[in-house]
């Protein structure tokens, strides 16, 4: 579908129930809560779901926000690049013919709703939405500006990542001419930590481990870290980054428990290293520079599968 | 002076020395960079000096350069606000009637030079210096957008401070269609450090001070323990933006010790405060979130000092 198909799409739903990815981050969040404004201001019914609750992080997104009750009609899923990452009080969205459209920027989406707007050169789903609404014509307000503005910075770390473009910049130009408050949005995104964030951050930083001549960089966080820590779990989120800050390191993984031999991988890759083909190692997916997998056993094992591939990655 | 004017100046000027302010930062040296290649593509004779050695961090930003021979017949001073930045090596250069130009981005710029071209406005000095070289009709090329990329990036942390505006962003779009790797120099600046710097965030970190019920954070760095940490002096550098990452500290202070009763006080805020009026009260200046002053007396007499001075910003 292209960005005129999508507007037409757009002006004749209805009822729109809108999907965000579980353990929601501002990108998924940001088109959420843009799209719920842009159609309420069309006159439409419209709610933004979620797995879970939506976190206070984000309260700036979605402070005014109420639910609506209506008969759903159409449901359309944003930045979302497969079913399965709705979570599991989504089930029944994840059926075949119940996505009527994704909006989207994954390379790995894997067109599960009956039509796809997947647009790959943008560095958050927010920069296709902007596209969108830009095409319809409608003008949007400070609050849909503010929405798409925090998608985009926390989808590039402020700008900073190689997915941020030329076009990303132009994008931040338009939005912050709305007047939004840039810097408190990036203050909040990027530098603000709890006590007990600082605490976890230092943890982390002094227990990472290297291999291969520190070209890899690897934390691990156990659950029974997280209990016997007394911190806020949620301290211990978005710590993938930190494993890329020592020079030499080309590839950096964050390894997670979530269940008894169950790990979460997050990795993040220098230019030499594609982290997207990495986690597709072990079914995973994402972006060139920033993927994500799953893998099954005990931490020894996990590690060990992991490190295999590691090696492959570096030699290739 | 305006920018015709300033673009006027640099067809008539020749054998040009460059001025960049002592402590190089991205912007000072990413405006003396792309500044002698611009003069130098004119066929002119400039060099770039400075009061030290050009920091290896930013050796992307002069790779190339040399140094050229020739009697010197005009100095322009680069995002150098007040002379006494130049540092004590460049002492001739402090004298009236000396610099010939500066280009400026500093409220607290004080008009040393013969003419100043200061655009308050700009986020960084790169941002004025850019919009001279587009007022002068002549192409730039990949270095000189690297140059100013660098400064506009490094003086609004990734786009992230207050003083970025729709212009910062629009520049950078403009400059980033150059082909610059601007994912790695991102990562240079904001993301790589040093095993010892990691060493010296942890060690500042924990040893921070808080003060008015957190509105105040204080990191105290004495000649004492950068010696016996046995870690580089630079690790110690550039650690003032901690001071604000803690919840609902408004004024972060950096107090670092210079000399033996002489201490450099870095001072960031929120929204709440004014960093350059703070700074006034002790003879320093800089931006509205970000700026520096110098205090002498014992450690204990200066933090009295400051700490008096918060009171009567928080009162305010």
């Amino acid at each position: 579908m292209d960005i005129n198909e999508a507007v037409s799409f757009l002006e004749k739903c209805d009822n729109v129930n809108i999907i965000t990815h579980k353990g929601p981050d501002g990108d998924t969040l940001g088109c959420g809560f843009a799209l719920v404004n842009f159609l309420r201001e069309m006159g439409k019914k419209a709610n933004v779901i979620n797995d879970g609750e939506f976190p206070a992080r984000y309260k700036f997104l979605y402070e005014g926000y109420y639910p609506m009750n209506f008969e759903e009609k159409c449901v359309i899923a944003v930045d979302v690049a497969d079913r399965q990452l709705m979570g599991s009080r989504l089930e029944k969205y994840k059926a075949d013919g119940i996505v009527d459209l994704c909006i989207d920027h994954h390379i790995s989406n894997t067109f599960y709703a009956k039509q796809t707007l997947v647009d790959t050169k943008a560095a958050a789903a927010c920069e296709a939405m902007y596209l969108i609404f830009e095409a319809s014509g409608r003008p949007i307000n400070d609050l849909i500006a503010k929405c798409l503005y925090t998608g985009i910075a926390t989808d590039t770390g402020c700008f900073k990542y190689e997915n941020t473009t030329p076009r990303s910049h132009i994008i931040a130009s338009e939005l912050m001419k709305f007047g939004i408050d840039h810097a408190k949005i990036n203050r909040a995104m990027f530098d603000l930590k709890s006590k007990g964030r600082i605490m976890v951050e230092q943890a982390v930083t002094s227990s990472m481990e290297f291999f291969f001549n520190d070209r890899c960089s690897m934390i691990t966080i156990t659950s029974e870290l997280i209990s016997s820590s007394g911190i806020d779990p949620a301290d211990f989120e978005g710590l993938t980054s930190i494993t890329l800050q020592v020079e030499g390191v080309q590839l950096g993984l964050l390894v997670k428990q979530k269940g008894e031999n169950t790990f979460k991988i997050s990795a993040r890759t220098t230019d030499e290293i594609d982290a997207c083909a990495f986690c597709a190692n072990f079914g995973g997916g994402g972006h060139v520079r920033a993927a994500g997998c799953e893998i099954k056993g005990s931490l020894e094992e996990v590690k060990a599968k992991l490190l295999d591939a590691v090696k492959n990655a570096l030699d290739a």
